[in-house]
């Protein structure tokens, strides 16, 4: 039985309901830019997947930014390819490298023997869930999080990061059929493994699209958007009597907000490119917005980052509307914190926006 | 005295006259993907520079797609970064890599001495254009070409490529005095610059906002079009009677398409994250717009690249208009051909919109 929660700004905003403040979290908060976190990662063999695979370190450094900041919710520290690993690709994190896939899906061979993993190979990931609640014990709600079919099937054709998605868009435009096998697959794994990270305790899904955006704009539809949506549709969207939000999170999809939004997405997150104001008209509020300061703000000095996370506060304005509905606000980066962010400057951010998102609430109250 | 042009239809397309078939040319068409290119490059001591700094060599990797394929326009072989160069940032491309500039802008003093160069640094690249047009005899137009001020600025700063743009980002955040300065110099060199390139006989001229699109929102508006704009202000429009169209192109620009419109190009050019029809709804046809095939495509088989090539072209639909008027489209990638693009792929996809492309117009007359 876990604790029962004391801050659910986070879940409230999600669902649209009133909040005395916006709430906020930082995509990649548990990570390199924490000098706790790098004595935890030598301390697990100076491993990326040591600290992922033991459910003692993923507790760990999980809850690091949360002893350090005033965030409100903490993220599973997991990756986004576990689930391809599981389907025994084989990956790798070489010595400052991007992931690496020794069995790559490069031909129709490789494609037919895939399958839906034995969610037992993701054991980890489930055990560190119940870790993390138990240590968390109701202080924020715990995120749990997945790559998308589309980007899971990038690094899975890809083998590794990919500047020009070559390999993938070939078997897109030339194989569209084993491209579509992949994906379906990959949607059906990835609901399995949401669905299983919520038994196990994530109060709310996250769906990280990130390599959305380098599709052709039917492509997108037809090859990310039709399978996120896949995901969705499989989605378990109540446990214990609680809604569980579900994020969706395209990085480069401003120009498809409406179509994401339209997925059931309880939250849509967007990059900095989006005007966030402008974002919230088209989507008329149907949905709550996750977002979008650009991680390289927090390079600047205090004073300006304190000033850009008000802007970006300003330009959704207040949570409330004149009719007296909510709308919903999740302040967060529009991608993952960088490795080299002074944490000093992670504090003067969670400051402005603690101390500037009240102050909306009490204009709108106002008028 | 120039030859009279025999193949008008790009300039037409730019002005939104009616044309018998869509206008074509790709971006980086003279380029690595060419066997006879590698010939010259290698000729030319295997240096990019050593092709572009020589008017001999400039003007025979001009032509040779024209020889290979039936395109109606050619570009001014050269980069971007010869404008920074002539600063005295010293350029250089180390073997297999991006641009290395020796002396970057890191501080107030190195920015302090930034001015808009003497354009005699830049004859070879006049001497260039005035050598292509005289070669081409009138067989196509010819395109000069610039980096966007934000665009040089992002490589001035950052010293060459950047994943992340953090140099240049920090100084826009905490020192935005700095960029707008270097910017102010950038548009003022980059107008001066590009009406030479008219002078010496180029009869379009683009505008190529290459890392816009990395930008949040604001920061777009402010830092990127603002100085695009500066640069518009100055551009000869006219030159010996012949009105000089201009091409804006932001790569990851799609939701800015109306603002970038308003700078009063002729045509805005689109990558392959937009939808062409909804772009051209969009900008109602006040500007011309060129794009927008991803790169990848010609990586897949013939069909698959004809197949994509009539969707482009079916995306804009008829340039005329129900009302009568013309809209103009010219086809293109919507960024560089990739260097290990097959070059049947291109001969596939130059008769695809050959092909197609007149039809278009039939179905519209018969309305």
């Amino acid at each position: 039985m876990n604790a029962p929660l004391q801050n659910d700004t986070f879940l409230r905003a999600c669902l649209r309901q009133p909040t005395d403040h916006t709430p906020m979290w930082l995509m990649r908060q548990a990570g390199r830019y924490l000098p706790e976190y790098r004595a935890s990662r030598l301390a697990a063999g100076n491993s990326f997947m040591g600290l992922a695979t033991n459910p003692h370190y993923a507790t760990e450094v999980t809850l690091q930014p949360l002893d350090r900041y005033q965030l409100d919710a903490a993220i599973l520290f997991s990756d986004i390819l576990t689930v391809p690993d599981a389907m025994g690709l084989g990956l790798s994190f070489g010595a400052g490298e991007g992931p690496k896939f020794a069995h790559p899906l490069r031909d129709e061979a490789a494609v037919a023997k895939l399958a839906v993993p034995d969610l037992d190979k993701l054991r980890y990931v489930f055990d560190a869930v119940s870790s993390i609640r138990k240590a968390l014990n109701g202080r924020v709600p715990l995120i749990g999080f997945s790559g998308s079919p589309w980007t899971l099937a990038c690094y899975m054709v890809e083998g590794g990061g990919s500047d020009d998605y070559r390999l993938v868009k070939t078997m897109l435009y030339s194989r569209p059929d084993l491209l579509h096998r992949i994906l379906a697959i990959n949607a059906d794994a990835v609901a399995a493994y949401l669905n299983a990270q919520i038994d196990a305790g994530a109060q709310a899904v996250m769906i990280f699209d990130s390599w959305g955006g380098v599709l052709e704009h039917r492509a997108f539809h037809a090859f990310s958007l039709a399978y996120t949506q896949r995901v969705m549709n499989q989605l378990k969207r109540e446990h214990a009597g609680q809604r569980i939000p579900a994020i969706v999170f395209t990085k480069g999809g401003g120009q498809w907000l409406e179509q994401i939004a339209a997925t059931g997405a309880d939250v849509v997150g967007l990059d900095w490119t989006c005007d966030l104001g402008l974002a919230r008209q088209r989507v008329d509020d149907r949905v709550a917005l996750q977002g979008n300061l650009d991680p390289m703000v927090l390079f600047a000095t205090p004073e300006a980052v304190a000033a850009e996370a008000r802007a970006v506060l300003d330009s959704f304005g207040s949570p409330q509307r004149a009719d007296g509905r909510w709308g919903g606000h999740i302040f967060n980066l529009g991608h993952g914190i960088n490795q080299h962010t002074p944490v000093e400057h992670v504090q003067a951010l969670v400051e402005a926006v603690h101390g500037h998102s009240p102050t909306l609430r009490q204009a709108a109250a106002a008028r």
